[in-house]
Order: structure tokens, then C-alpha cells, then sequence
């Protein structure tokens, strides 16, 4: 099928194999596909693909390679730093979407495993294991639109880390079309496997770079059906570190949340989002959201949240504190933590940041970073919004848009405040990107802070399994 | 440093480099090294080196890579399957053993994590989390002797892992020597980082082959201080899989333990092993060992263990059960599962194996294991023992001593029936090794087990990362 198969022809060899309607060409077609949702990053494709199974993905895959034209891999377009989109820059790639792979080929509710296709919405996967008496723990704010393969290749995170893990530590085994076709079949659905060289994990986070995963088995967990929330304002982080630990050791893996943000991240919330209201009563300089999940016993976890948040005010740790008294309530507070972005979005330039520190030194990042930026910009306002719980804190200077347009070179101090920032976590073990990835934002970094070492290992694996550059060349790698 | 270095200069070399008490050159020396601890694999080694750091690690790698001589890195030599000691034919290697690197760098209670050199007791670890308030969760039967590394180049399992999983998913950082002496330090302790391949997950189970782990940054959780235990008789495994399916539901990740034993299997522990006791009055087809554990309240523990069981007696899925009414009992009870492997190497010949299956599959896995090993001798006696939550059993063709003396060819007996087992397991996709590892027992199952795209992928792996076979050169991938 491969012969003479070139550049020029590949759109209609494609055409050929897949039908007419699996191949966009038109750029009304692909204006989809070719930008991110936030508009920040664009790149020419050569076309569009969108294979119903996974031996057409493998077709696909043998025909570009035969061309000699890259394939960029594409799963909901949700990437917060470029991953998804083509380079402005270079030779248009065949982007290779999933959305046509949905099926949900099985769950086994007793194995507490599914196994889904790439295409398959997150929301949907969770859903389909919550009508099993199960969950897919992997919980983020682009669930409704982004594709399981999506957050397996970037290991996506969220907010249920803290108890379940990233999505690595939720897969049981992966289907993989590899740089020349092959279609490598580990869709083994074990709890233990010890056969040689954990092939998955390779694919895992690796942002398509080493093989196009068309379906994964995914691991379920049993539904926490009770659950007890609290908002509290910690003397300072240190003490939220403190607290953080009394939780972990009275209620152990009941623990299912555990968000800090500072007085600016939650008066912008409040300045910005309709009905949002104030948890608690005065004005204070940090504020928690801790949450509890069990499957059994609300009265039990009420108890135990009531215990020990008695026991942190008694040790001078909380100023003040209120529990959830139902589910309205609840459902209030997480709106307060889930509003940030939309809040942040309106109210001014904010420069995320998505560093993680070891947990114990949460507090030491954050003042040693608002030292640094404020080195740069005296009195400059920085929200700060984090997973406490993982480490993993987003450190954002704020510049209100007066005073951004007033920069005579705004990229340059986006690029010196984050630096700045990410410094910091570098001197504390820490990373520039916990959960959000590399994509194209994220490249320079790799060659800041990676070893020499690391990157060679990196570009050995990656030659060993790319060896031509097909997938999604440049990426991932400096 | 490497200026001709040759094989028959290496040893001098060695202990140029590393003193001359790190350098066992005498066969009376090396015999603790070259055979594995029950005596079934032997095989030669130039020397055993002792290095006592990292740097003298590399030291031993560039001077062995330029001599051209294999290594074969070792820890505690506790393997069930000949993985840690030469094989009986072919160079024989340098063998790197780690015993001497057992620094424990760092324990950080508030991060959950602590940084360990390759040579630490596994039991030395548990011990200092324990320590410092904090639960370092891999449990298994060597742990008094087996090393920190070796479990990580295993990815060992054990007890424990139906609640934390296995060795892979208690490590959040590595420092590994490569196969051209290069030292990569991955010793990151964060939660979450995703910054490109997560290059440890390599490492973790490669069994030498890839690099040598000389520390871990290892995961820690909160240590649990209350238990429940139970010991019942299901009406048979599959009863015994929904009775597991009612406990994750009531108890979440409480549970902790469901450790599964058949009637011959108590039979024998209770004929051969003093002391042991039926922990049910009658006699029983099917055992089953529960334990829940959490960080609070033993009585709602033992009240969650007590109606769940119940509901299991109402619906007609167990025939007896008890309940240990203290630690002592507790204690007992699990003396009677850990009497498993002295019960069965005193009372006859056992043919062990290895397979995980889907823990939904268990029964059907027992059922045509029985029937498939009974077809080839008719009556056969069967041990089953497993740790049903995993779906890991280990399914026991049993020949009394005499038997086994009166056969013709009994080592081709022993391999019809494990291949005859194996191929079950296969049949259900599930694995021939689910927790010893592959070693030189598994070696050849790799090649009849093994799609060859998996194969093929790695033996890529193995020659990007170690191009001239210097490491443990034909294990793991044949």
C-alpha cells in the first residue's frame, strides 16, 4: 500500500484509506484542530485524520511514514501550554485526532478495570465506571471536553492527586501504534506484572512523542459515596503544612482534598464571579479547603474533620473555620476554589506558574518566590492557588492590564517573572511543571533545568523508538 | 583511569580503585555471591565488588565497560527465580553487590518520603518510617534480608499490595548508574512532575539490566494504627470474589489483606509446620484471611469487618468464620498464612507457581488449572494460596517425595505442569510472573509468552540505554 507514496500524495492516499469524510483539507476545516482554545498558539497541518480504529490509526501511521511527514497526535485540544497544536514554524504536520476512537470496549466492575478508546471523553469514563458501582478517580476543569489519551499522555493530574494519584498510577496496561505501524497490544488488565521492561509507562506522559495510544486499561477504584468538607484559614502556609500532616495522620486515605489559596486569590474571586460569598466571616491572609471521601460513615468523617480542626485551633494553627453543614454548602466552597480561573481570567495578567516543591517545603517556596518577584516589581500582587496536598503550587504575579500595557516589553518580564519563580522551585528539588506538561511553552525549560544526563537518556529512548522523527518531532526533547 | 584495562587486568584494577577489601577475588570468598540461597542456581564470577558509594559504582562500571567484562548487579540475593547470581554457563561476570551502600540520606515525615541507598534492608527501611511516624508499606517474606535495590529492580509485590501496590508505586525518585558510568540523580521527591519520559519507571523492574539503582527517594504514607482481622470459610472462590467485591464497597481502602488458601494447603500447613492451629472448627474447602487497617477507630473497624461478614453469611457465601478478638489472635492467624512456604518445602515436592489473572477471573482460573493439571496425572493433590485482591495465585501442583523419586523424567514433568498452568493463566490474559520477576526461571516463558512487537520494543530499550550488553547481559528479554 506504501508505494510512492509522497508528500504531495499523501493527503489522497489518505483519503483512499480511510474514506473521504476521515480527512480534512479545507482550512475551514482544520481551524479546529490547528489552534489551542485559548488562542495563544496556531500552526499550519498538512490536513486532518480522524481514524475510526485502531488498524486505520496504523494505516495512517505507515502511509505518513512512508512520506516522510510528521504526525502531530491530537486528543481534545485542551493542552494549557501548546501541546496540542502544530509549531508555527516548520513543516506542517498530518495531525492525527482520536474523537472518531469512543468506544467503551469493557468494564469489569470486579476487576475494578475498564478499557476504553483514546477518543472516549474523561467525563464519560468516569461516568461509565460510576454506573458500575465504581470510579475513575482522574477529576480536572477540562473533563467535559478533554480524551482519555489526552491525559494519558500527559499524565494529567487534577484535583483528586492527593488520594488516587496522577494518571500513571490509573492505568493498568495501554493499546500502542508505534513510529512504524506496529500495533503493540499491552492491554493487560493485572494488578501485578512483573514480564521484563514496563512497556506503558514509556508511553505515559511522553506527549506523543514515542507512539499514538489508541485505548488504555484503566484502573477503578471503590465510590466514596460519604464526604465532609471544611474551608479554614491557617495562621500561614507553615501552619497549613502542620495541619496538612494531623489530617493525613487521623484520617489517612480519607483525605481527598487539600487547596490553599492566599487573601488576593480569594478577593479576586470574589470581586469577579456573581455570588460568590466570603466562607468565612472576616478577612484573612490564607485560606484551606480540606475535604474527606469515604465509602461508608458521614457521621464518622464529620466527627473526625470536627476533631481535628478543634484540635489545630486549640494549637493556635486556624483563625477561624467552617464545615460544610450539607451539600449546597459543599458544593459552594469547591465553587469559591473552582472560580479562580475565571476570576483571575477577568481581573487582571496573571502569569501562571505550575511548580511543585516537596510538600514541606510548600512554605519556603512561597516566600522565597514572592521575595524574588517582588525584587523585580516592589508590592506587585501575586495570587497563589495550589494542591497543598501534592506539592504542587500555582504561583501567579498579577499585573492589572493598565499596567501591562505599560510595560515597554511585556513578554521579556513574563519571561523574567516566571523565571524568577521557577528558580525558586529549582533551588527547593522542586519542578517548573507539575501537571500542566512540556508542549511548547514548556521546551526552553527542559534545557534550563534538566541535566545533561537526563536529556541524553531522554533523546536515546526516543531515537530507540522514533527513530525517523515521526512523531511529534522537536517536542517534548530540546 | 581506563588505560588498558583488560580482563585479565580488571581484578587488579578493582581493587586499585576500590581497596582491596572491596574486591573478593577467592572462591571461598565469592560462594555467598555466586549461589542463590536454596542451592538451585550457581554460576562463576570473576570477583564481587563492594562499593561504598555512588562514585566508586561508576568507578567499577567504566573500568568493567572497558575491559569489556559483563556486571551482574546484586542485592541481598534473595530471589525465587535465579535472578540475582550468574548462570551456570557463558563469561562470567564482575558481580557489583550493593550490601555496602545502606546510608540512609533523609527522611521527611511532612513529605512522606525518605531517600535510601541501594543497600538498605527492606525491613531497615519499614523501621525508620515506622520511626518517624510514617509507613514505608512493601512487605514481603524476605524482608529481613533482601536490599532496598533489588526490590526496585523487581518491582516486588508481597502483602501489602491489594492497598499500596506494588514497589513501582511506592517510588518517586532514583539515582542510577548507566552503562557508560554516568551518574543520573532522579532523586526528585515530589508528588507530581511532568517534565518529560519519567525516566525511573525504566529502571524500576528492569532486573540490572538497564542500570544499577545505587538510591530511591521512596513514597511514605501515613502509618495505620488500629486493625481488624478475620478468618472465613467461603462456599468456594467465586463466593470468596464477591465476599472481596462487598469489602471494597463497605470498607474502601481499609482493606488491607484478602489472602486466599485452599483445604489441602491448610492441610499441610497444619500436618508440618507445630504449633499451628485450624482457625475454624470443621473442615472447609476454602480459606480466606481479611484484614482492614486505618489510621483511627478500632471498634468501627471491627464493626464495618463484623456486618459485612454477616451479610455474607445472610446471602449464603460463607459456611464459618471467626473474628480475632486481639492482637495476639490477629498474630496467630497470620502465623498460619505465613506458614505456607515451611508447610510445603517439608511436606513434598511443590511445583510453584506464579500466574495474575483479572482478580474477576480467579475462580475460573483455579478451576481449569485443576482440571488441566489433573488431565496429566489424575488425583494430583493442588496447594492454591494467593493474594486474591491482586489476583495473583500461586497455584501448587504438590508430588509426595516418593512420587516424585518414581518418575521417569521429572524434570520434564515439572515443566508440562507449570507450562500447563502458565498456559491457563495466558489464556486468561493474565501473566506467568506476577511478583517473582522473570530471572533465569522465566527466561525462556518470556519467548512463549511474549508478542514479539513487545520483544522487539525491548530489546530497543535495552540497546539505547545499554548498547554494549554490559549489564546482566542476556537476562530479562531473550
Amino acid at each position: 500500500m506504501n508505494n510512492a507514496v509522497t508528500r504531495g500524495t499523501l493527503v489522497s492516499r489518505l483519503q483512499d484509506a480511510l474514506g473521504a469524510t476521515a480527512v480534512l483539507g479545507e482550512a475551514s476545516d482544520t481551524a479546529g484542530y490547528t489552534e489551542d482554545w485559548r488562542g495563544r498558539y496556531r500552526g499550519e497541518a498538512l490536513c486532518v485524520v480522524l481514524p475510526s480504529s485502531t488498524a486505520q490509526v496504523s494505516d495512517v501511521v505507515k502511509l505518513c511514514a512512508a512520506a516522510g511527514v510528521p504526525i502531530l497526535p491530537q486528543g481534545g485540544n485542551t493542552s494549557l501550554c501548546g501541546g496540542a497544536v502544530p509549531p508555527a514554524v516548520g513543516a506542517a504536520p498530518v495531525i492525527l485526532n482520536l474523537a472518531r476512537m469512543r468506544q467503551i470496549r469493557d468494564v469489569d466492575a470486579a476487576n475494578g478495570s475498564m478499557v476504553v478508546e483514546a477518543g472516549c471523553i474523561l467525563k464519560t469514563v468516569q461516568d461509565t465506571a460510576a454506573a458500575a458501582g465504581r470510579l475513575y478517580p482522574v477529576s480536572l476543569g477540562a473533563e467535559g471536553s478533554c480524551q482519555i489519551g489526552g491525559t494519558l499522555s500527559t499524565n494529567a493530574g487534577g484535583t483528586s492527586v492527593l488520594r488516587y494519584g496522577n494518571t500513571r498510577e490509573n492505568v493498568l496496561g495501554l493499546e500502542v501504534v508505534l513510529a512504524d505501524g506496529t500495533i503493540w497490544n499491552g492491554l493487560r488488565a493485572l494488578r501485578k506484572d512483573n514480564t521484563g521492561i514496563d512497556l506503558k509507562q514509556l508511553f505515559i506522559g511522553a506527549e506523543g512523542t514515542l507512539g499514538i495510544i489508541t485505548a488504555a486499561a484503566l484502573k477503578l477504584h471503590p465510590l466514596p459515596t460519604h464526604h465532609a468538607l471544611a474551608w479554614f484559614a491557617p495562621r500561614d502556609p507553615a501552619a497549613a503544612g502542620q495541619i496538612l500532616g494531623m489530617f493525613q495522620n487521623a484520617c489517612g486515605s480519607r483525605l481527598s482534598a487539600f487547596e490553599i489559596m492566599n487573601r488576593h486569590q480569594l478577593e479576586l474571586v470574589l470581586a469577579n464571579v456573581p455570588n460568590r460569598r466570603n466562607p468565612l466571616g472576616g478577612a484573612h491572609d490564607w485560606h484551606v479547603l480540606v475535604e474527606l471521601g469515604d465509602t461508608r460513615d458521614a457521621e464518622g468523617l464529620e466527627a473526625v474533620l470536627t476533631e481535628t480542626l478543634g484540635e489545630a485551633i486549640e494549637r493556635g494553627l486556624v483563625e477561624d473555620a467552617v464545615i460544610a453543614a450539607n451539600e449546597t454548602q459543599r458544593a459552594d466552597l469547591w465553587e469559591v476554589r473552582h472560580s479562580v480561573s475565571e476570576a483571575n481570567k477577568k481581573a487582571a495578567v496573571g502569569l501562571t506558574t505550575d511548580c511543585a516543591v516537596p510538600v514541606s517545603s510548600v512554605p519556603a517556596f512561597i516566600d522565597a518566590a514572592t521575595r524574588a518577584v517582588q525584587a523585580i516589581v516592589p508590592g506587585l500582587d501575586i495570587a497563589v492557588v495550589g494542591h497543598m496536598g501534592d506539592g504542587n503550587v500555582h504561583f501567579i504575579p498579577m499585573f492589572s492590564f493598565d499596567d501591562w500595557d505599560a510595560l515597554a516589553d511585556s513578554a521579556a518580564m513574563g519571561d523574567a517573572m516566571r523565571a524568577c519563580v521557577n528558580d525558586v522551585a529549582a533551588r527547593l528539588s522542586g519542578t517548573f511543571s507539575a501537571e500542566h506538561g512540556v508542549g511548547q511553552t514548556g521546551l526552553p525549560l527542559m534545557a534550563r533545568y534538566k541535566s545533561p544526563a537526563e536529556l541524553a537518556l531522554m533523546h536515546r529512548v526516543k531515537a530507540a523508538l522514533d527513530p525517523n522523527q515521526l512523531l511529534n518531532p522537536g517536542r517534548l526533547v530540546p
